[in-house]
């Protein structure tokens, strides 16, 4: 089986050649995109009235069957025939013969691979969204289990100041949450058609690019065929995203490696997600957190290859354009993963018991200047005068309670009561802080978050009718 | 002066420490920022009763002088006091004495940088989009002024169909209107108060953060206040649309530099923004554009800068945030300046003037395919025969008009007449098209979207109102 | 098959956290590398009198059996087994039993990955310097086989001045050569055994490393146990300098782009190694050049995700390093593939004739001014002048010659003479420029260049005796 | 002052586009490297009697002036002569008029700027092994002041094996070596001498590239003009180990950090180097450390810069050469000062007291199993039983002991006293082990290396006898 264009040519292409260039491998995922592309291209070719009604009819059957042949797992793409496209086109060749050769009118492989990454593209970003879904809810029942437990907050991995556990995990919820807001912002963009801008010029042919755009259930078509064939921002856009979203799970990863070291010995992780040494009999290593850590560096990386791969390069189609799939597919298999894991991982977390918060800790340093203030002074000087105790008291806390209580002129017993990481969580009370009334509401404004997303998933439904 | 911290400490700060961690050579441009930040806190102070009229209005009064003086370029920060909060709550108490202690009540460092960056940010954007505007209105002009030219299209760097110029520049057009679209989005997210997390929990004093956040024209205030003291996700998101702009001006740098040589001689720069060399006298560079296309680079690298920064942190604030300021005022600065001197590109365009569109040339070869599909031959049929006249004709014009008009039974008359350019372009009739009607319905339509953008830019001035 | 260590918890792990962490997948290629090191530690423990002669005999015999079994492509790696240390020293005990449990004795899986990935990297990078020559040889030929060929040299993609196109062909050969000698420095760093660092501490056992290290011919030992397992930095030069490569290829592939489209018309690519379009009957795409330019893209890439993974990570040993590998794997094949796809670019450039070499052309004004040198002229004199009459001459030959004639007071047969370049690049003289003579002495320098690498290639056969 | 090529232009460069284009705020640095070069080229073209050695004397003598100015600081580069070069040679015509007009014989800016970026660097490379050799030095004594102290050695951040504090810090100490070695590499690379390649063709004047190069004490010059003005990958090389160091450093910075938290309590910072809350009395953050890590992110991105500007340029020199300059600028100077201040951070290390070595600890349950294994059990039986003992002692020491005492017929006693840390270190005895003779060992050796160092930079004097 030749190339469709072997015939422009004299010499026949070096193999080797043929393998750098062929995109087959990448282009197993998607085969039913390009199969809906092509349905949807020719039911717009026979409304236009370009082909006719007895041809178009038995294009769309031999499609459908090469779907199902997809779906049996019994549809190979050859190497030789380039791309999905050609390796489709020649499939239906052999089921319904000569007509096949209708099917490329008015469009060309420019548009459609363009058309088939933001199909795909699109049901990608809807799985992204569910998957960030899942391990919201699994924060969320972790915050949601262990309300009312104390533990240090950090800034600059020191002791800053008292917080609830479940403040801190819902921290990690609304970051998730924006990456949820930020993906359907991307769907706006990636949900357009530029199928019918065909090589790069549009077509004499009387196309009509805004029905195949409704048959595809894309919301718009591209404004200018140029544009629109060369077009891989929605791509680069939707990675850094994703890059995003591994940030963002880095953060919990690190946070789980720093709170189980048997220093900090604030969580501890169930076991079925520990692994252990090939020599070191005692070991309990967070290796799960480590990798997920990790994988952000994938992810800028995979970023740089697609900006890279873009810069520089002049107008229209270009095929360094096909290098960026396989980055892009990478990374969204990698994304996902992740997610998945991080589900898992979130489940895992057992929190160690301690009376920690019970007991005068000078994390609580600040409440006392937050009193002082309240008692009329002003707030650098009631902090000046604290930092001075903090330095003379050289971290013993009553030494630090004594010497306050002097300078302050406040009585020790108050003094000592505030100093209880307790009392100082309970003390908070504007919004958005760790207070406990606040970490309430925050956790229902957390669950209405996540049947909005439901919501939003569900109107996404629509998508898969194009199949 | 020493930091308001040093009386913590026994021992000073060593000198070079400070100049390292000092970040006052970056602050200067947040100095209006913060101050409006302050302002909005003192009122909101007041409103909520925490302090006292008479000194909210001193607060406030001075807080309005430091401006006015900054306005004058009379406000010098000083590298000791650390950073432009410190240096300006010090400037404060030296116009309002011991008063000014209590500026600091109920927030820190922490939510206050977060804020400034995030007015500074929506600022940036919104001379961004009207960079933006203006590159597109020189590219709009040029593709008015240019209406009815033909050049070649390109794919592959090789000739793929006719086009039109202005159907050209109008692919570049939309691709900036993409970038608006994007920064309106990124807007909606940096638009956020975080003014009240303070150090990350919140605190014990009865503010009002939605208040505050009036003040300051955002449309929301943070969820969690330890996730609000480290999101710097808006200036990574910012920097991404960034890198995607100079994208976008890099490829039509690229275009200018290849249409520009003597060899593809289809624009011609003026020569006011030509170059030439200290040593061949015949020299015209294109400096400029390289040195735009260069700009990518800077563009991703800085991205990465700031993704790297941010990968592996553990929550909450952690002073390697104050590294991405300097790369993102620097990246910001870049991108406006790229934007500016891209106008002066475009306008110094001249195209030169040839015969070319009204010869036959084998570019058009798709034509006599399509001409064949109208009279009756299957698409693959068609393109098939073509492509052997091709070969065979070995780029020779007139055995290909033979070869084809005997392989296809068309007249040889109407074979010559379609393998004009000419004929070509005016012969293209689908939306999105490079046709005639086609380009000139996008010209109108670039019009309406310069309109919506004015618009757009408008309803952002309220923004102006917090100084 | 559980993993060694699973006895140590009382659950088991979960199912999708061992296939998250386990790397079996890009372990594959490490397996003859993993048998070499266990045969060196095997050898070194006897010499040591750690273990019996006998145990000794048998551990070796067993792990060369292995060998053979992956050699006959009959070793299948678990995944259940975590990796290929536990994968082989479980085959180890199927083969041999009990005695297969000394094998790990005074080693841990931390100072066997990184052995196998020095010993892996070392035959890499040997590869890589085969795979470069090759390229070297088919630049040389082709400098060699079109010796005596003018074309326009440019700066700025602009008509600098005219070169011989051998002395364009050897530009890419040295800076090939430069690679290879980059790769020679990296190999100095690798060629290193961790072997006996063991966890991060080294051992009570008398173990003996650089007898371990003498038995993989490696010249030296590590210094610091701790250094030793966690030290990646041989893989991050590797990529750099792969990455250096692929931006040598790049700008070859650039250079054919430009030279070979319909404009510049300077080279034409073997239609063996072109491609066609699906739609557009006359094109021929340099697709292979745009995919050998875009795979620096990705290089860029996954360089940055390798520097990313290690970023801020603590001293010693974290699961981090696992990351590293698969993307590292990846570029070192990426890598030869454009290398051996490169040798097939470069034996397919067939240069157009033209005669443009004899007639006269403002490229070589500069040789005006060299000429007005040598009159008497100071350089910036006679450039000022010259340069002048280019303006007024606006691109007109013929007015240029009576322009510098009058200004100058030169013959205007001189002038003509110098404008052609053929005569330009003859004139040349300086040592490394493109005059005929000089060119003829680099082609031979490069002859020895390339003997100069088979020597070393060969020197290097010692590294095979591993096995 | 117009620029030299003006004249070639009717129409002036609009101001804009100068300062775009200029790079005279970068090359301030260059001055002294220019005037070298110049110096050199002069006097090259003198002993080649290109020029009369009246006018050769007048011309160094200017330049040396020139020079002296720019040690006074009297010396102002204008942006309208574009860049150094342009800017000394019109200094030169206003100090020795018309005869400046010859400096610029058989040389242009392409050759003349790849000069001045060589020099430079060779200097910086010189100043990076100087500043690295600044940090060992106090890595040393800071080794050498605490030989004898135990403190956990970590995998994956959790215990693995004690080790001594001494051979933590030789661990860095070692690293930062090899950075010396890779530096020592690209000075090779950096070290030759491109003066002569003039425009990218060489020049038909008789000069003597050789002697330029040994005028500039470079050791050798450059084979192919072609490739030596658009070379630039030893700034890419240079950058590429500025990042190892700046991951070197980061890692140092994340060990402090971490092991200065409360919680691990194993080091402290002196207070001279530890910053403080602006609202939180209590705390001492460790600023500096944090930031050296950040500085990793902006190295990677800069990284990243000059490697995206490089992609995909056509040969032969683009401006977008330029934009590299001032990248590698700002990552040679932040390399620099991340060293200078790695040293006050090393120097401020303080280790806390604890009998923690003294007392029993799982973490040194791999000694229980080589204890084992030296009684006979083979490695896996022992690790396995041990393993055991593990999970059922479930943390408990005590069980522990009890449990593998009766599993290995091991004396109880034996056991409890193999379990202290300090027991562990000691029995170490393997070369490059954490082994108190071993450490001693290092650090003679760490000192020798010092003293190589030392020699080393001491040869590479003699590049400063080009000024």
């Amino acid at each position: 089986m030749p190339t469709v264009w072997q015939r422009r040519f004299t010499k026949k292409i070096d193999r080797r050649i043929l393998t750098f260039t062929s995109s087959v491998k990448d282009d197993e995922r998607l085969i039913p995109y390009d199969i809906a592309a092509s349905i949807a291209h020719v039911r717009m070719l026979r409304k236009q009235n370009i082909i006719k009604a007895r041809d178009a009819v038995q294009l769309v059957r031999g499609l459908q069957r090469i779907l199902r042949e997809y779906k049996k797992q019994k549809l190979k793409l050859h190497e030789e025939l380039e791309d999905v496209h050609m390796n489709i086109e020649q499939r239906l060749r052999a089921i319904i013969g000569k007509q096949a050769g209708q099917l490329h009118t008015a469009r060309s492989r420019n548009d459609l691979i363009a058309t088939d990454l933001r199909l795909y593209s699109r049901d990608l970003i809807i799985s992204m969204v569910k998957s960030i879904s899942e391990v919201q809810t699994a924060i969320l029942e972790n915050a949601r289990d262990t309300v009312g437990l104390v533990v240090p907050g950090y800034t600059h991995m020191q002791h800053a100041q008292p917080i609830f556990w479940s403040f801190f995990m819902l921290s990690h919820f609304f970051k998730l949450q924006r990456d949820i807001e930020c993906f359907g912002d991307t769907l706006k963009r990636v949900d357009e058609s530029p199928l019918g801008s065909v090589a790069c010029a549009g077509t004499c042919h009387p196309i009509d690019p805004a029905c195949t755009a409704r048959f595809l259930q894309c919301s718009r078509f591209f404004d200018n065929a140029l544009a629109a064939v060369a077009d891989r921002d929605y791509l680069a856009e939707s990675m850094f995203f994703c890059t995003q979203i591994t940030l963002h799970i880095a953060t919990l990863a690190e946070d789980i490696i720093i709170l189980s070291t048997r220093e900090f010995n604030i969580i501890e992780l169930e076991e079925k997600i520990a692994t252990g040494s090939s020599i070191m009999p005692h070991k309990k290593n967070p290796d799960v957190c480590e990798l997920l850590r990790a994988k952000t560096g994938n992810a800028i990386g995979n970023l740089v290859s697609v900006l890279t791969i873009l810069k520089g390069l002049p107008s229209s189609y270009n095929r360094d354009l096909q290098e960026i799939k396989s980055v892009f597919f990478r990374q969204a298999d990698a994304t996902i993963e992740c997610l998945k894991i991080a589900v898992l991982v979130v489940e895992s977390i057992q929190l160690t018991k301690s009376d920690w918060a019970d007991k005068e800790n000078m994390i609580c340093a600040t409440d006392i200047v937050d009193y002082a203030v309240k008692q009329g002074y002003s707030f650098r000087t009631a902090y000046s005068s604290i930092t001075q105790c903090v330095r003379k008291s050289r971290g013993d806390v009553d030494v630090f309670i004594t010497l306050c209580a002097e300078d302050l002129g406040i009585e020790q017993k108050i003094i000592r009561h505030m100093l209880k990481p307790k009392h100082s969580v309970m003390s908070k009370r504007s919004p958005g802080s760790t207070s406990l009334k606040e970490t309430q509401r925050a956790l229902k404004r957390a669950q209405l978050l996540l049947r909005k997303n439901e919501t939003r998933i569900e109107k996404w439904r629509k998508y898969t009718r194009i199949f």
